[in-house]
């Protein structure tokens, strides 16, 4: 570390102004490793040393030297095997640079949102988090770009040898660097690096902090992670407190049988769970505007974003303004027809893709759910049973796969408003496939068998194997695997050696291979749109469901997925701090397409808990209407107005995030006035 | 007109620029009179003389120089009686300045809504319309403003003499003259004032264009009686074009029996109304996006609006800005404490409120209507039914009145965010009366007797009689009125002159004297926060109801409404041409309140005819299930599904006035990031 912050002193570039840093801005130059670009090192063909060779190696020294170039801090870290590691870190101006090219907005003290300006950076709020200037988010997107946009600044073409000896390659004068290096072979991959320190510290917090049962330091996640991990945590966090109170109630009423009251349980946990479903996301989303504020994020319409990120490009302001008539191409009648005929094209293309996946959903994949459930209920022996569900496991699991890759090939075929957007589209489309097959199976009982024993088994069932599963693909595989490419890195580069006739070292791997041997957190749907938060938010979706759906079947649903998430809290944050790579951050204001996903279950939830209840109520089958069907009717009328009244009576937003509001659009709106005549006096100058 | 145009020539006030007018602004220099304040004068004890005579009047002439003092332009005109009017019109830079005081926002070349700046009017955005600096409603406003907050500027008392001559009163320094005026009985009212020749413009080619059947010239009502009355307008001729639709088919489907097919005709039509609704809603929204986009009006966030009234007095701007730690009331906990407990107690209140409306209408007037209901139904001879209609419409007239103040004082103990969410409260509170009151009877023998010939009977008689019934008020009623006051005052006028010993002198009133006569557009309920339109938009709602909720039972319901509204856009606009004086204009950008009643309406009618449907189809009462029911059943939840598909399949802002939303925060964000750099530049300077 040390030496970085020599090399960083060092290679400052100038600076322009000439006012000195105050303390925390120095503090601030000096950063930590932050993105490793691993290399591949030519491995010499005489296996004579393994060690890394600079003059063999020219274009990883040429790589070197055009990140130096921009500014950037960078080391040279020698890998176990024939790699070796490029360290790259930032200091604070050229990231203030880089940010400006990519015209990324920040709040500003005046109210207002403008485009970052390295010279006039004090102007900008900071972050509340950490006092930063830039997030984890903002930063990483700003060293990638750098990183990325590296042109060969040579007036020649450069040549260079490809790492397996197999020929040359060359970089032509103002070509983009990386993608040719990673062609070549050069560049194996990029990955942004865990700050040691910070990881220990949030270790300490957060997995092993035992005693609290669901608090987390989410600010520090936030910091460290980015909004998108920060707010999954959050919403994790407070579902499993909110779970709590319907979680005790059930097992209350299970464990204790209440004589003539019992047969009134399932009426009134089902009840009580509704009602909590609508409450806890109604303060869900105070929860969440409540974060936003106290990150100082500024929450936009998502079409205003989609537009920033489309025109981030354009050139300098132009004076002209709205007035201008000359160019002002939405008066005309042809252009607003146009806008429209394309936005209804846009629409039928999207009714056109979810159709298709619905289609899908009910003539392929509801038979073959009901045949399985079918088939498992007529099974006479245990053993066929087994050998049914290890087939329709094996082959629900490529079907999932498969089912995905279509809905992203649907969801490309369309054009989104936004990246978010496109997700959204997707997470919607591969959410209706795992919903038909979490709940087909359980509903083919309950409704058409009336078999609310096998029903019941199955929730827990389900419950349980699902936890276990959980725990182990999510831990345990990836320790696992982790362990293994590991040891066989370090067995090869033995091999190596002993074929080389050199004495056999215990090696130690370094921090940052080790960080490169372990997994991306990327998730089960093979997309670029999504990372490993997907399959986390998933789990959630479907256990919600459980516990909302079939309330009235079985109370302790909801107190399995209580002891459930307390884990899942540890097992995730473990996850993400200790057995996969620094996840590249995301920006995200809200869960997304998840809220819309649990809301919708919320509402099927009031649907299908009355529906067992006529089920459960209504033994004989004979459908007699007096009083059961009729009361169960209006009971699920009373329902969703109950549902819409309580999201009424919600705010969503909490009265001080909107003061806060409040008060920046004032000083906006103060400072406008003050602009216009600014603008004039320029203008008449 | 001549004379005013001269008289402003003379009085306008010295601008501070040197620059020449431009020919369009030299036009809009020359205003046509606005406001009429009508004075008494005070009568003259030995009635020798009618005429106007200046000395006796000292009050009036003092109210006179003050207007002109203000820079107003100002003519006294006699009136038939005993009054004088003096007609107040307002040069362009009279109303701007005003602007300047009031703080009212407009829109800027750069994109962002600037509080108003006479120096820089050239940078605000002109009316699309007319291509005017101030749309009619700022205009008014600014008037009122400069009208009512003149303030007495001698430096000593004045006393002047009652009209009444019951003595004398005082106009003290510096306290407001016209509060005092209206007390001493010397002002009586004030009002604004129709313009002729743009009133008889309007009338040929508005209420006069029976030719075409909904069109209406929404942009020129828009320039004239400002957005609330031209949003009417358009929801009344859109609503109108769409009833189109269900209204042949409803004939249709009545009129030519279909054999076998005829037994499914409420089924389809009811759902074929119940899909068109939420089409017509959503499709709705497009429309007052658009209106509101092509009238250069910019929609905020109602929180924002609400916090602009009450900062609006506020001083200039500190450039301390959001960094200020010092008051930055909002990062503290107590203060976030307070405002949030102050939220739920807001909340909980409302919550009240509307429980005892709610409560109110269940307990009280329910069992009220079903009594009624109930007592016609078997009262053994047609002398009763009309005895007990005629009781219960002379109950009814007073219990909505009654309800309607319980319902203001209710509204009064809540604190609304604006004087919008106010009105909108009270017409949610008011409009629970009605609906009650409307559709309980029709319910009762629909559900209970299941006596369709009645309900159709019922549905017939209310739209033909509510029909006639407001053509007699909203039209008849007003003319009469306004003959009978007119007639009243020339014959006092007349008998005065004959008491004086004058010749007898057929008199013709002047037009403003006609104004004055005419009544003032109020609402039936008695409160400041609505005008006549509530009165306007309950018929319709109304209306509607009966259009979507009871579609199973008649068909022709459609029919009858789309008849009686075309009648209704010819009716409600020679009214507010004609019959009425000139409403005060309102600022709105919707049709606020009553959308979400038509939305919640469009909702209850997928229950209702469901619910009907079952009585319909389940004559015997055996509540059988199989298959009737259950496929009405299923069919509810298959129209709610298909509610909330088509919802979110029409998109509420079209993509025109997206892309003009757009580019101007596209060019506001341009421009920030300029301004940034400017306000440094003063700062340091």
């Amino acid at each position: 570390m040390d030496k970085i912050a020599q090399q960083l002193m060092m290679s400052r570039p100038r600076t322009k102004q000439t006012k000195a840093f105050t303390e925390d801005e120095m503090e601030e130059e000096i950063p930590s490793p932050e993105i490793a670009i691993a290399c591949i090192l030519p491995k010499p063909l005489d296996l004579k040393s393994t060690e890394y060779d600079p003059q063999q190696s020219n274009a990883i020294e040429y790589l070197k030297k055009e990140l130096l170039a921009q500014g950037l801090i960078v080391q040279l870290s020698d890998g176990v095997l024939t790699e070796v590691f490029l360290t790259v870190a930032a200091p604070l101006e050229v990231v203030g640079r880089a940010a400006e090219r990519l015209q990324i907005r920040k709040p500003t003290e005046i109210g207002l949102e403008v485009v970052f300006d390295w010279e006039r950076r004090h102007s900008f709020l900071r972050q509340p988090v950490d006092n930063s200037l830039f997030s984890w988010t903002e930063r990483y997107h700003c060293m990638n770009l750098i990183i990325s946009g590296l042109t060969c600044s040579a007036d020649k073409p450069l040549t260079f040898h490809r790492p397996d000896q197999s020929g040359e390659f060359q970089v032509l004068p103002g070509e983009l660097i990386l993608p040719k290096l990673k062609m070549a072979g050069v560049v194996k991959e990029m990955f942004p690096l865990h700050v040691e320190n910070k990881r220990k510290e949030l270790m300490k917090k957060w997995p092993y902090r035992w005693l609290s049962l669901w608090s987390q330091p989410i600010d520090e996640v936030y910091a460290y992670f980015g909004a998108k991990v920060a707010i999954y945590f959050a919403f994790l966090g407070m579902y499993t407190k909110w779970l709590m109170f319907p979680a005790s109630l059930g097992a209350l009423l299970w464990f204790r049988r209440l004589g003539t009251f019992a047969s009134a349980v399932p009426i009134i946990f089902s009840m009580v769970v509704i009602i909590w479903a609508v409450l806890f996301l109604q303060f869900w989303k105070r929860e969440n505007a409540g974060l936003l504020s106290r990150w100082g994020m500024i929450v936009e319409d998502s079409d205003v974003r989609a537009m920033r990120a489309t025109s981030a490009s354009e050139e300098q302001p132009k004076f002209s303004g709205l007035n201008d008539k000359t160019d002002d191409v939405f008066t005309s009648e042809a252009e607003a027809d146009r806008l429209e005929k394309e936005e209804w094209m846009g629409r039928l293309r999207s009714v056109r893709n979810n159709g298709l996946v619905f289609l899908a959903v009910v003539c392929v994949q509801l038979p073959f759910e009901l045949t399985y459930a079918h088939l498992n209920k007529i099974a006479p022996y245990d053993i066929f049973r087994y050998i049914l569900t290890g087939m329709y496991l094996f082959i629900m699991q490529y079907a999932t796969k498969f089912g995905g890759t279509i809905a992203l090939h649907l969801v490309k075929t369309q054009k989104y408003r936004s990246k978010e957007a496109e997700a959204d589209g997707l997470i919607y489309k591969v959410f209706g496939i795992y919903f038909m097959q979490s709940y087909i199976g359980l509903f083919y009982h309950a409704l058409f068998h009336r078999d609310f024993f096998v029903l019941r088994q199955l929730l827990i069932q389900r419950l349980i194997v699902s936890q276990l599963m959980n725990n182990f693909t999510e831990n345990l595989l990836p320790y696992l695997n982790y362990r293994y490419a590991k040891f066989k890195s370090v067995k090869e580069d033995n091999e190596i050696k002993k074929a080389a006739g050199e004495k056999y070292v215990k090696h130690h791997a370094s921090r940052i291979e080790k960080q490169k041997l372990k997994p991306t957190y990327v998730s089960s749907i093979p997309s670029d749109l999504e990372d490993g938060l997907f399959d986390d938010y998933l789990e959630l979706a479907l256990q919600f469901g459980m516990v909302t759906m079939f309330a009235c079947a079985l109370p302790l649903v909801a107190t399995f997925a209580f002891i459930n998430n307390l884990m899942e809290i540890r097992s995730d944050s473990f996850k993400l701090l200790a057995l996969m790579r620094r996840p590249v951050p995301r920006a995200a204001s809200s869960v997304g397409a998840w809220l819309m996903i649990f809301q919708h279950m919320g509402v099927a939830a009031i649907v299908t808990n009355c529906a067992l209840l006529v089920c459960l109520y209504d033994e004989v089958g004979d459908w007699s209407v007096e009083p059961g069907l009729a009361a169960i009717l209006i009971l699920e009328h009373v329902l969703l107005l109950i549902k819409v009244g309580f999201s009424w009576f919600v705010p969503e937003e909490p009265a001080w995030v909107k003061a806060k509001r409040m008060k920046r659009i004032h000083v906006q709106s103060l400072v406008s006035r003050q602009l216009l005549s600014l603008l004039e006096k320029t203008r008449s100058d």
